[in-house]
């Protein structure tokens, strides 16, 4: 089976997996953990922020900063498909009682539709009090958030005193596809969640990047949520093999991508749009008579798990357990599987 | 000054006072007040359900629906500007914990727009559990809608497990503009908030009617809201006063809307979709070159008080203290304020 | 009926109701009600305060103060038996997620007692940020706090960077009783919440009392729980002509008290504590032999309304609408109905 | 350093790391990690209930358990210095709105204390919904809860509609007391909540066990929470080695807390209740005129890690990583402490 669901579906590597079984452990809800400890220094120094937070999920990495950032009643703008909108099984407002704005379309926003988003103030309305940005935009297929906008989005957002959070699972795509450093496309963020697990390919973890004092902040939400761990360590050792070894290339994740995007604008009844195509994710369009349901289960049979993202689009995301032959083989499954929906 | 920011600021008639004074009353918390009673149950009645709860706003009328109706993280589904999600204060995560997803555009929608927006039920989705319809719709301008689509979608909202709420702060107007009774219009409806301040006139006061079951539950919220009042009796008398004598009038103030659209369609600058306006609300959208800030500024020193709703838009709304020869006053008033903006 | 369930029962005046029918009011929303302007300026200057909130009940006021001071994990030191724990409906976990820590028994503590209960801030704690004192103490049997204890409470919780809030629903009868102003009982805390129902007899309204800012604060809050009114004037009215014309009278209150005291202690199978009827409040406890529900139920059918507080103790409150010799009668009635159930 | 301040300081035995290494793994959060699997299948089974959730920590097993069976605003009954209350950040109130009643006095409690708290049920008050009982209980000094008020309890709480829990931490350490299965100790419970770390000595990990049902509801709120976690199994790993291989030695850490109490009680200006040491818990009481900063302080320099639980009050926990012959030594190291805190 070929499985291009997600960059989460990754297994840890001989390498990660005996860093992890060596690890150096403590109890880091008493703060002696060494291993978590170097690897919230370590993650915090390549970010560029004061001090880190281990947590288990990119969720938790996200509402934690939306807790930080708001109060019951605020409402939080964010981009078209936000992963803190659709895949957080709504914490936003069931944890900090936020709700959302979208800006723009398509996942990405510029800053004209972010100050069109920004409440008026009168006490009736929701009070805006903070911006979200998502980079590389998972549900945008892996688009990257243009640095230019994101500068412009967090000087306009602090001018407001809004606060400004990136949700940066896949920042190191980001940094992989445009060559600038995750500390840079981080500068603009009060607040930057990161994912070990995803691209990275660890098993376990994220990280929360922003002041001490949020951190300190965060720790009591992380316990209040039920997300304090005793011998954290093992998870972070793996995270922190990650971090180390598995960032420079991620640029092998992408020319897979690519691959299989080629291939499959080939196949009749499907499109791709091959410009925005830009790191690890491609979303697939199928022609009307189909349905995404259809041609996942159709796949499947063959030999190939990807997964519908919606009634007539497909999403396949490549990671560091598929190959750039497989790539060929996947288009190629896809591309019978599309024939036999065709025919039915 | 003629007064045309909301329906909100008319002052209780002579007769409505009287009504008041005279109120039996007793201690509403302990179920004793004869007033409260007697209007819960004409309310009820009026709109064909089985129990009625007396509460001091719209506001908690909408909120205590939402919360019968979901659970946190849940996501509810409501039209484009719907008042549960701009006028009130972020009360929707605040209080219940969820999130919404706007159907379609402009305030109305169809069921199939309503169906695009619910969730497939991946535990890492929110939740849909309700549909929230606004009849007539505020930011829309006033507009009804349509009893078609609402019988549709609360079909197929039923049909998928879902509850349906409708926001009839302005049914009253939605009923005297389509003929069809209030009862008519609820039916499809699980829940229904209804104000008795806006179009009827009352000082204070708006009623949540559903089940006798959900009027228990909502109880308990009510009081848990700080929304429980002793001898509420005085209050109810004038919301009871206000929906016996101040339904039938409602196509006055339609009238008078109408005239004052027809007035400002003719000012240059100025733009009235005359069709939208269906009942006693105007939207007037102005030229590129002008604020609706320093219009609504500049009419005021002339005499007429009108709100922004955009950047670019005013909303006058008809009500009980304005006369339809005040109409073409204050359209007067408005072209020269327009007038004197383009100059400066 | 002779009613003394509770001081909440009264009715509007012959004179109150006159004010209120002749109130000037306005869109309270939009701040334009003289009325609720006037009565808010004149609380805040009898408790001396900057400023007041016009509100529904005394579990609004009380419950905005919480949430004012407080943030969700948070806990709030209270007294055993206090009005925002055991008659709220859960209002304080529910809309502002805190929890409450009990110092020391019967309703009246010291600031040592305080003090034992203040958590010593480790993250896995959860954080106290306010205490609360309630005066006169409902279920302690309307019980004066001392003043000299409130004083140092509120010094010792400053200290600690605490907030402190008086519930006052009951400050009047306070005042009454020790002769200290209301603004002298106020002056240790941050924000008081009184109400102009109860003692005063207003039909509907309390108000919180605090800094010009934290009404802002409240103002939003107030608006996203409903609580948001209109022509609110009409009440407020109502408020006013209480706060101004019977604060005077509640000495009367104390004494119909005293006599209903004086008159059931001597019955058999009652007992009163004589000296801790300090203002219109009396508890009365029953031989083990009976319960408080056949007591109340018995006198009930006799012509007296009295309400168990508790499986052996029934509580009676005294108010505008009875008179002195009604307390002979009540407590004749009272008489009765335990012989009956001691026959029974 | 003898570190006896918790037995969640374990450290992972070479086996257990061993198995983590080896540990098969998959996404769990689309439910496909066999280890993962595999320990809730196991961990079901020896609690005899249907089904069991994987979760970080034992405040997110206690959590997810209290966030089923109540709404905000409902009443929770727990034991005095309950671990719910106490140790938790106040996730209680935050996540689900619910505040706490204490029953009873010291942690256990029987069913006559239960019932003093369950609310009357009028829509004012809290509604009572669960009662949480905690076993072995942490702050009593690892007590045992009373299998027969267990029962009781139960029963007493199904015929009134409420729910049980179980905070079943160190139920493992109750088992090894008591010769009861974990299974008959969870029996009259609907939702149990084990920890693998604490006495079982794994790194990282809990388990809510309950209905099939209540665990679907709960793995959404998990994900909600941020506690979903990909390749989970390799604490899953450690998890299950504890369970089965390190239940059976828990009577070893009883033993050496029972040489700590039995030693410490011979020193002067130190109490230990000996009839009180049933599990791995002993509570030290130190005379006036110490405090337990101080002790605890001094002991430190001398090698003995002890933590205060009160101000007069030390808790040492015995546990995988400490030896019998190192709790001579602690006691004597107490002995040299309280000596070296008297004299100054």
């Amino acid at each position: 089976m070929i499985d291009l669901r997600s960059d989460t579906v990754t297994r840890p590597t001989p390498a990660m997996r005996e860093a992890m079984a060596r690890a150096e452990v403590g109890d880091d809800v008493l703060g002696e953990d060494p291993t978590v400890r170097a690897l919230e220094e370590e993650v915090a120094k390549v970010v560029g922020k004061e001090a880190a937070l281990f947590v288990t999920s990119g969720t938790m990495g996200n509402q934690l900063a939306i807790a930080l950032h708001t109060r019951p009643g605020d409402e939080v703008i964010v981009g078209e498909g936000a992963h803190v909108v659709f895949f957080e099984s709504g914490a936003g407002p069931a944890l900090s009682g936020v709700q959302f704005a979208i800006a723009g379309a398509g996942g990405l926003f510029d800053v004209a539709a972010m100050e069109e988003r920004v409440q008026g103030g009168a006490y009736w309305s929701p009070r805006t009090s903070l911006v979200c940005v998502e980079n590389t935009h998972n549900r945008a297929g892996g688009r990257v958030f243009p640095q230019a906008d994101a500068i412009a989005i967090a000087e306009a957002a602090k001018a407001r005193g809004l606060g400004v959070h990136l949700d940066g699972a896949r920042i190191w795509n980001a940094s992989a596809k445009t060559g600038l450093s995750p500390r840079e496309l981080c500068a603009p963020f009060d607040t930057v969640s990161v994912c070990f697990s995803k691209g990275l390919g660890a098993p376990v973890g994220s990280a929360l990047c922003t002041t001490r004092e949020n951190v300190e902040r965060a720790r009591r939400l992380r316990k209040m949520w039920g997300g304090g761990m005793r011998q954290a360590g093992i998870l972070a050792a793996g995270a922190l093999y990650a971090l180390t070894h598995h960032r420079d290339r991620l640029g092998e994740d992408h020319a897979k991508a690519t691959i299989f995007a080629e291939h499959v604008a080939r196949v009749a009844g499907a499109r791709v749009d091959l410009a925005g195509v830009e790191t690890n994710i491609v979303n697939v369009d199928l022609d009307a008579a189909m349905t995404a349901d259809a041609v996942a289960s159709a796949a499947r049979k063959l030999g190939l798990a990807i997964n519908p993202s919606g009634p007539r689009r497909l999403r396949a995301v490549t990671h560091l357990d598929v190959s750039s032959a497989e790539m060929v083989q996947a288009a190629d499954i896809l591309r019978l599987a599309i024939e036999e929906v065709r025919r039915a």
